[in-house]
């Protein structure tokens, strides 16, 4: 299927692009992960953040199991047009696997990563 | 050399990871680019966004020609250690070399990629 906009993006050789997802209420950036061609426009056409899974090789519907899904408020698109970000709305106020508010949870300070957020949920709660 | 905090990260088989510059002030994203150990030690030392140029094969402190440099503010990983922040101050308010604020300027609106960011000073101007 040709799609103008999705062809107008420089797919990698493994037809990937890396996406950030940003919270749009807080700016905050909550992920990042890949898509493919079918990530993405499955992701326009269900108005929700989609991506592809490296590890297991199929579309990944964010919050399918966790209900942490990410409503989609916009996609917007690099310069080189090989990266992405999804602006999202977070359900549950949780995007992290860990029951974090984001991903990015560790920042280096005296030459180690250092947690700077809290767990809000605990995993085992999350994930039945 | 052995760098505790820089081994903890999963670099790719090329030896890079993506790396998110996001404005300290505004939250907005300005740009998404690579990074090996050389450049991320480099960003630690010198304080500024450095990056790994896949193109030209070498080290890119960002700023070098433009002027634009990031400042340093802090540095975020992610929970797979593998995905990192850049939290910088972007000087002169522009990233892209398009002389834009962010190098996210489009915006999917009606199956097309729209402009949302107008230039703020011609490349031209930028680079002499």
């Amino acid at each position: 299927m040709v799609v103008s906009w999705l062809d107008q993006l420089k797919w990698n050789e493994e037809g990937l692009l890396p996406v950030i997802a940003q919270d749009v209420v807080s700016g905050r950036i909550l992920m990042q992960a890949w898509i493919n061609r079918e990530a993405l426009l499955a992701a326009q056409n269900e108005n929700r953040a989609v991506y592809w899974s490296r590890s297991r090789s199929e579309l990944w519907r964010k919050g399918e199991e966790s209900g942490h899904v990410q409503k989609l408020n916009g996609i917007y698109l690099d310069c080189d047009a090989d990266s992405l970000i999804y602006e999202v709305e977070q359900i549950g106020g949780i995007a992290c696997h860990t029951g974090r508010i984001s991903c990015f949870y560790r920042k280096l300070e005296n030459n180690a990563w250092q947690e700077i957020d809290s767990i809000i949920k605990e995993p085992k709660e999350i994930y039945k």
